[in-house]
């Protein structure tokens, strides 16, 4: 079995790293800034891109792959684009042994490269809208760097679209931020708060961008997601224009939107405890295990037990058996709680003689006895649906817990340290900036949601905590991963 | 609709791009030999990686993501893999706006970063196997570029295993390229020889490659897949060893096998006409497409179309109708020609009245009538499977019309310009390399199938059709891509 885990209250930070190399689900490698995401980690990322690939799908999108380099001329056509990615950038300077003319940058996002050849595809209204997503990797030099969070490449996927209108722009900004919300809250177990980024905090190249913010258990925030509207900002710096149905010449509208392997981190913080990873059930290659307790007659626990997951697997329940005897149970019992499995089944002489078994959730660590019987699956499912919600609704109590209104700057900087602060703000970049080099606290989203608008009352007016003028409306601050 | 496409008997070459630029499948970036797959290209690959992924499973295989750059001191472990690999490689020289003291080289292959990580891995018998796959980006530097066939950066999957006996490797090296060619010939419907590679055929860093061979509509071959056995070079290189169950150290045994993007381009090379794509049924994301005839009744035509659209998809068949009326029934007959859809449904008022429809098959081009009864979805997919089979049979019939054995060097430079040449060879790398200095064609394959050997005897002893040397067997001769 693993090494044993810091505890949460401990040191949360080496919780998490702990959690993550214990649990095989990533390693560091000798590449600075670069993980290796194992096994156990990228079954996680292909449940996630199954079920995002789907979403993208249903909504009319199709993948597509672009170029992993990106001359240095690209880069630069968008100038707010180069300003915020040039200098993170891993720079490829010889290929075949030779010094190459123009530098080639390994791609940070991909806007430049794929407009450069959007640009080729769109000459009428008749080729819009276009609507690519691209599985790949991205590089962006980070200097400190933390596993699935913040590291050098990172897995992704990149939407890029184009419309003829401003309007149609918009209308798939909302389309795909609302998709990343529903993923994170039905796929995830994470509520989010839907909402604008302020204009310090939005893309590098972006008019406006929207995002979804998830709470930790430590009470920090992380961006989930991002959807930008990019106006005509691309079409502008790559000459991209069309013939309107009405005949005239315009440029073309753009959005990009993406998450990444990111979101496996947000997942393990959001959920996990002192024992290991709890995963939400629909974000589980494998949802059940079966443990038998090899006493007495083997051979017909053995058989139970594999007739346990036969069902199981019958009704698209995903399980399997571990019958290895080189390991006790109480040990099988402990290293499939780290890796998070939804729902161990124990299964003993006693209980093939009781019809029973003993069922145990990884959430609440709550054991039960459930009748082996025709029921049995559909009850296993109830059980895994009870799970996936259950998740859902202590992220989200939560979170509600730990989001506090201030109406002073004193309160401010006390509360920002433990959860989400609503608090007015008086709209300008200095006081946000302000704000965030005293106390390090960011305006993580202005909410768009009627719900949590109206939780809050936060679009009723009053004084900026900070500089004591009038405020609009209140926002979200909080410190951030 | 597309430009015209060049035929194939006036330029292959030239008919190949041409159609790979007509149906979208990809485009040429502006970044040297780095190639754009669209989505029709893309989605090939989409299929082409969910049936081998699901092959990989059923077999024990997971996949795993491991760093994109790898340390210069890495790649040098291995003498012969460096030799190889390194004068193709891209150099990533800065990052973060500084020089690195490290170069790092954008992956031509993973063997080196990933037993860098396996080392860390594997301490006994008990952490063995290591069945691992990583789909994934590589870049090779190419001075002459052809689509899908030879591109700077292509897509692939990398298998990368680690045992502890060499029977166990090599086990794993013919279960893998069995894999390879079961997935070429049932889903490709395309015939391949499978069987090792000569000395200097073979990978660097390999003590043994296996591979797939294919022969595409000029004759040339195709390489469509690798296995290699590793031996313990890179256990060596990277000094990974591990307690054996009688508790003594040895280095780890390895493998490795992939196949990439290039098999996009021997499918189209494979089977497709002067028309465009001729896509297998089992590659295409979209089956069967349903024309509208919009004269008379166009409301009753368009809702049989749409009625027929979805019995198919009930029944697992993926349809859809285009009831565009910009475009003549004509040009959408030759647009879905281009674009390799299996299946094409023509559909009118009379049609309906006699309660039938006209479907046309994309790899013969015949024309049937099919009553619109009970029995249609069973008699869609009998000819969906008739189209599969019969691309194959073709595709195989080809092959054997176009392979010669010849028992002298003049009769190999003619027959070696068409097709395959079964020869007798002395076995010497002095033969090899003046053949292939003198002719162009190389040695593809030394059959291993058993049926393949017994038609053209391959093992009995002979004398080479070069220096007239005594030769242990026959070999396969031709020009490859």
């Amino acid at each position: 079995m693993a090494d044993k885990i810091t505890s949460r209250s401990q040191d949360y930070s080496q919780w998490y790293i702990d959690l993550v190399r214990s649990a095989k689900l990533a390693d560091y490698s000798d590449v600075r800034g670069c993980m290796v995401i194992r096994p156990n980690g990228y079954a996680i990322w292909e449940k996630m891109q199954a079920a995002l690939d789907a979403m993208f799908k249903d909504t009319g999108h199709v993948n597509a792959y672009f170029p992993l380099f990106i001359p240095e001329s690209y880069i630069a056509r968008e100038a707010e684009h180069i300003e915020g990615f040039a200098p993170e950038c891993a720079v490829v300077t010889h290929g075949g042994g030779e010094e190459l003319a123009e530098k080639l940058y390994v791609r940070p996002t991909s806007e430049t490269i794929i407009w450069a050849s959007y640009k080729k595809w769109i000459q009428s209204y008749r080729d819009l809208p276009i609507l690519i997503n691209q599985w790949a990797n991205v590089v962006r030099w980070e200097m400190r760097t933390r596993l699935f969070l913040r590291t050098t490449e990172f897995l992704w996927q990149e939407g890029h679209t184009a419309h003829a209108t401003k309007e149609e722009a918009s209308e798939e900004v909302l389309r795909m931020i609302s998709i990343y919300k529903k993923f994170a809250e039905e796929y995830m177990a994470l509520p989010v708060i839907m909402g604008r980024k302020t204009d310090s905090e939005k893309f590098a190249g972006a008019d406006e961008t929207f995002c979804i913010e998830a709470m930790m258990q430590d009470g920090k925030a992380l961006q989930a997601g991002t959807s930008h509207h990019l106006g005509q900002n691309f079409a502008k710096a790559f000459d991209c224009q069309f013939q309107t149905s009405a005949g005239e010449l315009d440029f073309v509208w753009a959005t990009s939107w993406g998450v990444s392997t990111r979101l496996i981190g947000a997942l393990i913080m959001a959920h996990s405890d002192d024992r290991g990873l709890v995963l939400p059930p629909k974000l589980a290659s494998r949802q059940v295990v079966v443990i038998p307790i090899l006493r007495g007659d083997k051979t017909a626990v053995l058989e139970q037990a594999d007739a346990i997951v036969c069902t199981l697997k019958k009704h698209g329940i995903p399980a399997f058996v571990d019958s290895s005897e080189q390991n006790s149970p109480g040990w099988k019992f402990a290293e499939y709680e780290l890796q998070g499995i939804p729902l161990r089944i124990e299964l003993g002489p006693r209980d093939i003689a009781g019809k029973k078994c003993v069922v145990a959730r990884r959430d609440t660590l709550e054991k039960t006895e459930l009748p082996l019987d025709d029921t049995f699956s559909m009850q296993v499912s109830e059980i895994l649906n009870n799970i996936q919600q259950n998740l859902y609704d202590r992220a989200l109590s939560f979170r509600n817990e730990k989001t506090i209104e201030v109406n002073s700057y004193e309160e401010f900087k006390t509360a920002v340290e433990n959860g989400f602060v609503i608090a007015h703000w008086d709209g300008t970049d200095e006081t946000e900036s302000r704000i965030k080099e005293e106390t390090k606290a960011t305006i993580r989203v202005l909410p768009e949601e009627q719900e949590y608008l109206d939780r809050y009352k936060m679009m009723e007016p009053g004084i900026c905590i900070y500089s004591g003028k009038p405020s609009a409306r209140k926002v979200v601050f909080a410190k951030a991963y």
